[in-house]
């Protein structure tokens, strides 16, 4: 038998998965979440039919969501993470000592149940002591905060569905409001390459270069999502990604990573000619 | 009606575009040629059933095989390459002005020709007056070839079919040999994501490394590619792909590009951890 997965990148565009088995099927009061088995990438997690993660690449996108500002951040304690109901980013983020509190904002309690029992690879440290989860809507959990948190991970699905409030100007508005003086907020940021993800990439990225003083786009090669090339929007009060980077100090916290290095750091700022030119045109 | 063109990037991952029409379908000595035509990315040509090029985004492997070398060596007059003969790399070549004489080494003239008929966006400047089309085996070619090239560009298929060859240490061996005492190879690396390609790509960086003094391998966005995370190795006698790298006498120059810049040259050499684990393995 051949039980193939397909999600249409574009009208015109298909990436297909071969599968195993559907693991789990259910419907939320937000989304479907479905689970499959696949040989390629392991255990795949989609949303409404879209995948959020496999376990052969997620790596990739939760170390550079997370240690990117970690590595510029010079002493990171509170944490708020909109969405990441999969836990991969709270996995990074309790790699780090200082860090004190970490809020979990997830309107979808099915997925973070769903995650625990069939992803452990991305939902294994959900149960850090340091970790509050609330199942609530992001956007009005960031009405009710102000000059609380040093670093707001925007781990959200795509500008439409569930996901449609954290691309909104009044979400990032909240945002600025809930992060300290010197906070810093980092959320993925849709792909350059086809039109409609560009499109959506350049409305968050004009949004919040009109938020925050400093807002700077990072990439990643993220194989399973649409393109492969993924950005991420780095939103800052004061520190700067690459001027404010220490390196050294990140080195020396020995925290082991698969993508993620200092190098690759600065690396990842330096984007296509192209994709700077559809970023400036809003700046 | 709906067509679509498959390619699979394993045996396990499908990658589909929907396309207008087939425009050609022939068979050379060498391949099966095909030419569609397509809403989301243009023209398409494939090579026994593999995606060689599109329209929307060949613009990114061919600016970054050519202007990466062209922007660390400081005064390139000869250049030898090998396969390319649907002419984007030659595009890119013809844009300096220092460049004296080019010889295309292609196998299979049906490319060219075919390319020329539908694909002008890339084959419009194989007809520049430096330009020398040489229809014959890029191994051979180089045997016979000493001291003669600043630049060796292997703009090659797969490591399988037509392209083996070109992947071989004696090939590597022969190209160190026709170049110049300063001379520099870039060729196309494969993507260290699936498991087959990685394979390749470190047994090609194993053979490079064993043949030039300086081996560096840079990464850019494909997305048609599998993967889309696609490698270019930088093999050179003597400059270094970074330290001997003058971005302000590039920057002069004003070459348009739409992917390569001279911060991006410096942020493609950041390479994942990952990625660099399979490098080093063989260094």
């Amino acid at each position: 038998m051949e039980l193939w997965f397909t999600e249409r990148h574009t009208p015109y565009v298909k990436f297909s998965i071969n599968v195993d088995r559907q693991l789990y099927c259910g419907q939320s009061d937000f989304q479907r979440i479905d689970v499959f088995d696949s040989k390629e990438f392991g255990r795949i997690l989609t949303l409404d039919g879209y995948i959020m993660l496999t376990e052969k690449d997620e790596f990739i996108y939760h170390e550079m969501i997370t240690h990117v500002p970690m590595a510029v951040h010079p002493c990171v304690r509170r944490v708020l993470v909109i969405g990441g109901g999969d836990g991969g980013t709270v996995r990074e983020l309790v790699k780090y000592n200082t860090i004190e509190h970490i809020d979990l904002i997830e309107i979808d309690e099915l997925v973070v149940k769903v995650c625990k029992k069939y992803l452990p690879q991305t939902a294994c440290r959900l149960d850090d002591p340091r970790v509050h989860i609330h199942y609530e809507d992001g956007l009005k959990y960031t009405r009710r905060h102000e000059n609380e948190y040093d670093l707001i991970l925007v781990d959200s699905t795509d500008p439409f569905g569930p996901g449609e409030d954290l691309f909104t100007k009044e979400f990032y508005g909240n945002c600025y409001k809930a992060l300290k003086e010197d906070g810093i907020m980092v959320n993925q940021h849709e792909s350059p390459f086809y039109e409609n993800d560009a499109e959506a990439m350049q409305r968050a990225h004009k949004r919040i270069a009109q938020s925050f003083p400093i807002s700077r786009v990072y990439q990643a090669h993220i194989p399973t999502y649409a393109s492969g090339h993924w950005l991420f929007g780095f939103a800052s009060k004061k520190y700067h990604p690459i001027r404010d980077f220490n390196s050294a100090a990140w080195n020396v916290l020995c925290i082991p990573t698969k993508y993620y290095n200092t190098k690759l750091h600065v690396g990842a700022f330096a984007l296509p000619t192209y994709v700077e030119d559809i970023l400036k045109a809003v700046e």
